[in-house]
Protein backbone atom coordinates (compact mmCIF):
# COMPACT_ATOMS: atom_id res chain seq x y z
CA UNK A 1 0.00 0.00 0.00
CA UNK A 2 2.87 2.27 0.88
CA UNK A 3 4.18 2.00 -2.97
CA UNK A 4 1.47 4.44 -3.92
CA UNK A 5 1.92 7.18 -1.48
CA UNK A 6 3.98 9.03 -4.21
CA UNK A 7 1.57 9.11 -6.19
CA UNK A 8 -0.75 10.45 -4.10
CA UNK A 9 -0.79 14.66 -4.54
CA UNK A 10 -3.11 16.50 -2.40
CA UNK A 11 -2.99 20.55 -2.68
CA UNK A 12 -3.59 23.23 0.21
CA UNK A 13 -6.34 25.49 0.20
CA UNK A 14 -5.47 28.76 2.55
CA UNK A 15 -8.49 30.04 3.99
CA UNK A 16 -7.16 32.98 5.99
CA UNK A 17 -3.99 35.03 6.90
CA UNK A 18 -2.53 35.52 10.46
CA UNK A 19 -2.10 39.69 10.77
CA UNK A 20 0.33 39.87 13.88
CA UNK A 21 2.93 42.03 15.63
CA UNK A 22 5.30 39.05 15.08
CA UNK A 23 6.55 39.69 12.17
CA UNK A 24 10.43 38.38 12.78
CA UNK A 25 10.57 34.66 12.55
CA UNK A 26 13.91 34.89 14.58
CA UNK A 27 12.14 36.74 17.31
CA UNK A 28 8.88 35.15 17.65
CA UNK A 29 8.06 32.34 20.44
CA UNK A 30 8.26 28.47 19.95
CA UNK A 31 5.07 28.64 21.42
CA UNK A 32 2.16 30.53 22.01
CA UNK A 33 2.08 30.05 25.32
CA UNK A 34 5.58 31.72 25.77
CA UNK A 35 4.65 34.95 24.93
CA UNK A 36 3.23 35.00 22.03
CA UNK A 37 1.17 37.80 21.00
CA UNK A 38 -2.92 38.63 20.49
CA UNK A 39 -3.53 38.56 16.66
CA UNK A 40 -6.17 38.48 14.31
CA UNK A 41 -6.58 36.15 11.45
CA UNK A 42 -8.37 37.27 8.23
CA UNK A 43 -10.24 34.80 6.88
CA UNK A 44 -11.36 34.42 3.31
CA UNK A 45 -15.15 36.02 2.60
CA UNK A 46 -15.67 32.38 0.93
CA UNK A 47 -15.43 30.88 4.16
CA UNK A 48 -17.70 32.76 6.05
CA UNK A 49 -20.70 29.91 6.57
CA UNK A 50 -18.00 27.57 7.44
CA UNK A 51 -17.56 30.60 10.64
CA UNK A 52 -20.76 31.14 11.57
CA UNK A 53 -20.99 29.32 14.78
CA UNK A 54 -17.46 30.02 15.92
CA UNK A 55 -18.48 32.01 19.44
CA UNK A 56 -16.43 34.57 21.63
CA UNK A 57 -14.67 33.03 25.11
CA UNK A 58 -14.28 29.67 22.77
CA UNK A 59 -11.01 27.55 22.83
CA UNK A 60 -10.26 26.55 18.91
CA UNK A 61 -7.16 25.02 17.51
CA UNK A 62 -6.03 26.79 14.74
CA UNK A 63 -4.01 25.16 12.08
CA UNK A 64 -1.69 27.00 10.06
CA UNK A 65 1.28 26.43 7.16
CA UNK A 66 4.51 27.61 8.50
CA UNK A 67 5.60 28.59 5.00
CA UNK A 68 9.35 29.19 6.11
CA UNK A 69 9.88 26.04 7.35
CA UNK A 70 12.55 23.91 5.73
CA UNK A 71 10.74 20.72 4.33
CA UNK A 72 14.02 18.75 3.88
CA UNK A 73 14.86 18.89 7.14
CA UNK A 74 14.80 15.80 9.15
CA UNK A 75 16.21 16.12 12.47
CA UNK A 76 16.74 19.32 14.60
CA UNK A 77 18.74 20.62 17.71
CA UNK A 78 15.42 20.80 19.85
CA UNK A 79 14.17 24.85 20.04
CA UNK A 80 17.00 25.65 18.11
CA UNK A 81 20.01 25.12 21.03
CA UNK A 82 22.91 23.32 19.69
CA UNK A 83 24.27 22.53 22.75
CA UNK A 84 20.82 19.83 22.95
CA UNK A 85 21.51 16.71 20.59
CA UNK A 86 19.88 16.47 17.36
CA UNK A 87 16.09 14.53 17.45
CA UNK A 88 14.06 13.49 15.04
CA UNK A 89 11.81 16.07 13.77
CA UNK A 90 8.37 13.74 14.68
CA UNK A 91 9.75 14.16 17.99
CA UNK A 92 9.69 18.18 18.47
CA UNK A 93 7.28 20.57 17.43
CA UNK A 94 10.17 22.49 14.76
CA UNK A 95 8.96 24.01 11.76
CA UNK A 96 11.41 22.46 10.07
CA UNK A 97 9.06 19.22 8.81
CA UNK A 98 8.20 17.94 5.62
CA UNK A 99 4.62 19.15 6.41
CA UNK A 100 5.34 21.96 8.22
CA UNK A 101 1.69 22.16 9.49
CA UNK A 102 1.54 24.32 13.23
CA UNK A 103 -0.93 23.52 15.70
CA UNK A 104 -1.95 26.49 17.95
CA UNK A 105 -4.74 26.03 21.04
CA UNK A 106 -5.88 29.75 21.32
CA UNK A 107 -9.17 31.76 22.79
CA UNK A 108 -10.90 33.55 20.82
CA UNK A 109 -11.23 37.27 22.26
CA UNK A 110 -13.71 38.71 19.19
CA UNK A 111 -15.39 38.15 16.16
CA UNK A 112 -16.02 40.98 13.48
CA UNK A 113 -16.64 39.27 10.36
CA UNK A 114 -14.40 37.22 8.84
CA UNK A 115 -11.82 38.61 11.04
CA UNK A 116 -11.00 36.61 13.99
CA UNK A 117 -9.34 38.06 17.09
CA UNK A 118 -7.41 35.04 19.10
CA UNK A 119 -4.93 35.03 22.56
CA UNK A 120 -1.37 34.53 21.99
CA UNK A 121 -0.93 33.12 18.48
CA UNK A 122 2.45 32.33 18.17
CA UNK A 123 2.98 32.89 14.44
CA UNK A 124 4.64 35.77 12.39
CA UNK A 125 2.18 37.63 9.80
CA UNK A 126 1.72 36.52 6.84
CA UNK A 127 1.47 32.98 8.12
CA UNK A 128 -1.31 30.81 6.14
CA UNK A 129 -4.74 29.60 7.73
CA UNK A 130 -5.21 26.23 6.81
CA UNK A 131 -7.90 25.22 9.52
CA UNK A 132 -9.92 26.38 12.74
CA UNK A 133 -11.53 23.13 14.90
CA UNK A 134 -13.03 23.38 18.58
CA UNK A 135 -11.31 22.02 21.37
CA UNK A 136 -13.12 18.73 22.10
CA UNK A 137 -15.23 18.88 25.22
CA UNK A 138 -15.93 15.21 26.77
CA UNK A 139 -17.75 12.51 24.94
CA UNK A 140 -21.26 13.00 25.73
CA UNK A 141 -20.79 17.58 24.91
CA UNK A 142 -19.81 16.34 21.43
CA UNK B 1 -2.45 41.13 2.53
CA UNK B 2 -5.74 38.56 1.59
CA UNK B 3 -5.86 38.98 -1.73
CA UNK B 4 -2.46 36.80 -2.18
CA UNK B 5 -4.51 33.99 -1.29
CA UNK B 6 -5.23 32.11 -4.04
CA UNK B 7 -1.51 32.78 -5.33
CA UNK B 8 -0.39 30.62 -2.93
CA UNK B 9 -0.05 26.78 -3.53
CA UNK B 10 1.24 24.59 -1.39
CA UNK B 11 1.36 20.34 -1.90
CA UNK B 12 1.42 18.15 1.03
CA UNK B 13 3.88 14.95 1.11
CA UNK B 14 2.37 11.93 2.17
CA UNK B 15 5.02 10.21 4.67
CA UNK B 16 3.14 7.35 5.85
CA UNK B 17 0.01 5.33 5.98
CA UNK B 18 -2.77 4.34 7.80
CA UNK B 19 -3.20 0.14 8.19
CA UNK B 20 -6.41 -0.47 10.41
CA UNK B 21 -9.07 -3.04 10.71
CA UNK B 22 -11.29 -0.06 9.82
CA UNK B 23 -12.10 -0.55 6.54
CA UNK B 24 -15.62 1.51 6.44
CA UNK B 25 -15.91 4.94 6.73
CA UNK B 26 -19.22 4.65 7.62
CA UNK B 27 -18.57 2.59 10.76
CA UNK B 28 -15.97 4.52 11.52
CA UNK B 29 -16.06 6.34 14.90
CA UNK B 30 -16.17 9.65 15.24
CA UNK B 31 -12.91 10.07 17.58
CA UNK B 32 -10.75 7.36 18.25
CA UNK B 33 -11.45 7.48 22.06
CA UNK B 34 -15.26 6.34 20.89
CA UNK B 35 -13.78 3.00 19.89
CA UNK B 36 -11.01 3.67 17.41
CA UNK B 37 -9.14 0.38 16.70
CA UNK B 38 -5.42 0.21 17.78
CA UNK B 39 -3.89 0.53 14.15
CA UNK B 40 -0.36 0.38 12.39
CA UNK B 41 0.71 3.34 10.59
CA UNK B 42 3.45 2.49 7.81
CA UNK B 43 5.74 5.40 7.12
CA UNK B 44 8.01 6.08 4.52
CA UNK B 45 11.72 4.28 4.80
CA UNK B 46 12.85 7.85 3.79
CA UNK B 47 11.50 9.05 6.95
CA UNK B 48 13.13 6.59 9.02
CA UNK B 49 15.65 9.77 10.73
CA UNK B 50 12.77 12.02 11.25
CA UNK B 51 11.24 8.97 13.54
CA UNK B 52 14.12 7.80 15.34
CA UNK B 53 13.36 9.37 18.89
CA UNK B 54 9.79 8.29 19.44
CA UNK B 55 9.03 6.18 22.05
CA UNK B 56 7.02 3.63 22.74
CA UNK B 57 4.48 4.26 25.32
CA UNK B 58 4.51 8.23 24.66
CA UNK B 59 1.42 9.86 23.29
CA UNK B 60 1.95 11.29 20.04
CA UNK B 61 -0.41 13.51 18.06
CA UNK B 62 -1.05 11.98 14.42
CA UNK B 63 -2.12 14.56 11.36
CA UNK B 64 -3.69 13.01 8.83
CA UNK B 65 -5.41 13.34 5.04
CA UNK B 66 -9.37 12.70 5.68
CA UNK B 67 -9.07 11.74 1.69
CA UNK B 68 -12.74 11.06 1.67
CA UNK B 69 -14.09 14.57 2.83
CA UNK B 70 -15.74 16.71 0.90
CA UNK B 71 -13.56 20.24 0.34
CA UNK B 72 -16.49 22.14 -0.61
CA UNK B 73 -18.57 21.49 2.17
CA UNK B 74 -18.96 24.82 4.62
CA UNK B 75 -21.38 23.68 7.26
CA UNK B 76 -22.70 19.94 8.17
CA UNK B 77 -25.24 18.57 10.69
CA UNK B 78 -22.94 18.04 13.58
CA UNK B 79 -22.03 14.06 13.82
CA UNK B 80 -23.81 13.63 10.93
CA UNK B 81 -27.49 13.76 13.08
CA UNK B 82 -30.22 15.26 10.68
CA UNK B 83 -32.13 16.50 14.03
CA UNK B 84 -29.34 18.76 14.71
CA UNK B 85 -29.19 22.22 13.42
CA UNK B 86 -26.20 22.44 10.72
CA UNK B 87 -23.08 23.73 12.28
CA UNK B 88 -19.91 25.93 10.10
CA UNK B 89 -17.56 22.88 9.76
CA UNK B 90 -14.89 25.39 11.95
CA UNK B 91 -16.86 24.35 15.05
CA UNK B 92 -17.03 21.11 13.91
CA UNK B 93 -14.68 18.17 13.83
CA UNK B 94 -16.41 16.88 10.31
CA UNK B 95 -13.92 15.76 7.49
CA UNK B 96 -15.96 17.79 5.44
CA UNK B 97 -13.60 21.03 5.54
CA UNK B 98 -11.68 23.05 2.89
CA UNK B 99 -8.47 21.29 4.15
CA UNK B 100 -9.28 17.90 5.77
CA UNK B 101 -6.33 17.24 8.29
CA UNK B 102 -7.58 14.92 11.09
CA UNK B 103 -5.90 15.40 14.64
CA UNK B 104 -5.53 12.44 16.68
CA UNK B 105 -3.83 12.16 19.97
CA UNK B 106 -2.63 8.53 20.01
CA UNK B 107 -0.41 6.25 22.21
CA UNK B 108 2.30 4.61 20.79
CA UNK B 109 2.42 0.92 21.43
CA UNK B 110 5.16 -0.67 19.59
CA UNK B 111 7.48 0.29 17.10
CA UNK B 112 8.70 -1.70 14.66
CA UNK B 113 11.34 0.28 12.09
CA UNK B 114 9.34 2.20 10.59
CA UNK B 115 6.07 0.82 11.46
CA UNK B 116 4.23 2.32 14.44
CA UNK B 117 1.28 0.54 16.20
CA UNK B 118 -0.88 2.97 18.05
CA UNK B 119 -3.69 2.46 20.72
CA UNK B 120 -7.52 4.11 19.00
CA UNK B 121 -7.13 5.44 15.92
CA UNK B 122 -9.85 6.11 13.82
CA UNK B 123 -9.08 6.94 10.61
CA UNK B 124 -10.00 3.85 8.40
CA UNK B 125 -7.23 2.08 6.37
CA UNK B 126 -5.59 3.33 3.64
CA UNK B 127 -5.52 7.17 5.01
CA UNK B 128 -2.30 9.11 4.13
CA UNK B 129 -0.59 10.53 7.10
CA UNK B 130 1.36 13.61 7.19
CA UNK B 131 3.26 13.91 10.19
CA UNK B 132 3.66 12.83 13.77
CA UNK B 133 4.36 15.58 16.63
CA UNK B 134 4.78 15.15 20.51
CA UNK B 135 2.16 16.19 23.03
CA UNK B 136 3.43 19.30 24.43
CA UNK B 137 4.55 18.92 28.03
CA UNK B 138 5.13 21.69 30.79
CA UNK B 139 6.79 24.49 29.78
CA UNK B 140 9.88 23.45 31.36
CA UNK B 141 10.29 19.96 29.91
CA UNK B 142 10.56 21.10 26.53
Amino acid sequence: MLETVNEMHYELRVVGIVESPLVDVAAAPAQGDEDGSDAWIAMGAQYLPAMRDLVVGERVIVLTWLDRGDREVLAVHPRGDPTRPRQGVFSTRSPDRPNPIGLHEVEILAIDGTRLHVRNLEAISGTPVLDVKPVLGPIGSR
